[in-house]
């Protein structure tokens, strides 16, 4: 495995079909997953490990993020990561930027709307990220959903001949989505409260629930009967991000809450006839430790 | 000679190194000079034609825009291109894009203050075309000074590995920078006030004006008394399109102005040293013809 601290030595590093995994490390086995899944089809895997100042719009959430450089080394290494690309911020911002990629519609709702900035820096890193690399395909995880389809639209108005590889929420055993801010869970209880309020959502999608308000309050309510505070629990197409009234269509149910002082955010995609990705889930505790 | 309606068959066309020259069509020789310019460090020469709406702040400019399909090809193929990547409005925005790609700072003045939303439309299509063509250089003219600026700054912050080559502006045999607008100067005495008048200020930075607003009057009057509307001359760092006080780093000497109906710009690159850059002359008449 190659570690590249610049654009041009990751470019060097790289030969024939290219797939690629952004993260901010701290790995879990939610990026490990998209490693795999792109590895099937590329002759070489490059992971970027690349903590994003401009997509934090709340400071102490930078300067907290968890970090933790060899542990995550060691794991893509095991995971057949190819290159791992791990820019400086000199390397990524050797001035401040003058260009920023806005995604506007994709981008109203939901975190967009609760995060001001957060996905012009998202859009902004992954056409760096997509230019300066030259991936041919990319994962990224389901859980991230409105992430997703800002990545999504972004490609394809960009024109970006990236494929872009969907990888379901990977779960710790009880249901928790892993998340690198899992670390700051004190309260597992309220943090249960998403993933079981989605999962007795998606039960009644399962059963014919096609009401987005009945799906919305079901999850919302779950969650907050645990103890989590929630900011939304949303039906939202999974192309455009907005809200839906009706299960009519490919769409995700959403949630944010906080769970003591961390907040967090999770989903279910929902398929017209009900059926849904509620994830996969890990036989035993994630290598983020806490379960 | 290939030509390719779309981005997919644009990228299969190509093979080893990429040079590019973005065009919107009506072909004269300073596009013809970018073809030549990349020609020497590219395997492949790949000429985009197409008219970017989005760029166009005002409809009627659009609507007049000048094309040339047939002629255009017959000019690329004779000066080397090897592809010709001509996409239909619905190849280049299937539907209207929400992504924008914005350059702050450097597009604040000039062309940039006068025409809103003009460099939004250069930025967003020179980011297309460079993620979905992927060439390892591209050419652009200086006579649009400004816009040489946007795009080096939208290349440096968006990593894209494009080598950006700027070729010196062509003018006519008597002075006129080559524009594909110039079909409809009526009045040509006018519109050659303003090369008349970029070339007198460089001759006095030759002898050693460094005074911005010096050289700026001496060109704004001289356009002014040939008979054209003056709407600005600055002098401006290359670098950031800044305007500047003083000659004392590589600038441009810019103007903009009507002549009768037509907005024409045109500039002249000046060192720190007082030499300037005014351009290639044709021998002859113009490919466009008019001279």
């Amino acid at each position: 495995m190659i570690v590249a601290h610049t654009f041009l030595a990751a470019r060097r590093a790289l030969a024939g079909t290219v797939g690629m995994v952004p993260t901010m490390g701290y790995l879990h086995e939610g990026h490990l997953a998209c490693a795999t899944a792109v590895r099937a089809t590329s002759d070489c895997v490059v992971m970027s490990i690349f903590v994003n100042p401009l997509q934090f719009n709340d400071p102490s959430d930078l300067a907290r993020y968890p970090r933790s450089w060899d542990r995550d080394l060691a794991l893509a290494e095991r995971t057949g990561v190819d290159v791992v690309f791990a820019p400086s911020v000199e390397e990524m911002y050797p001035e401040p930027p003058l260009t920023r990629v806005t995604v506007s519609g994709v981008t109203e709702g939901m975190e967009g709307a609760r995060r001001p900035g957060h996905f012009d820096g998202v859009a902004t890193i992954v056409a760096k990220l997509f230019a300066g690399i030259r991936p041919d395909s990319a994962a990224f995880g389901r859980k991230d959903a409105q992430q997703l389809a800002v990545v999504k639209r972004l490609v394809h108005d960009l024109n970006f001949p990236v494929a872009i590889v969907e990888v379901s929420t990977v779960r710790e055993a009880d249901g928790l989505a892993l998340s690198s801010r899992n670390v700051f869970i004190a309260n597992r209880k309220a943090a249960l409260g998403l993933s079981r309020g989605l999962f007795l959502a998606a039960d009644s999608a399962g059963a014919g629930e096609r009401s987005g308000r009945t799906l919305e309050e079901i999850a919302g309510r779950t969650a907050s009967r645990a103890g989590a505070v929630v900011e939304y629990a949303e039906l939202a197409d999974a192309r455009t991000a907005r809200r839906i009234p009706t299960l009519d269509r490919v769409a995700f149910l959403a949630i944010a809450a906080r769970a003591g002082e961390v907040r967090l955010i999770d989903n279910v995609v929902l398929e017209p006839d009900g059926t849904a990705d509620r994830g996969t889930r890990l036989d035993g505790p994630s290598i983020l430790g806490g379960s």
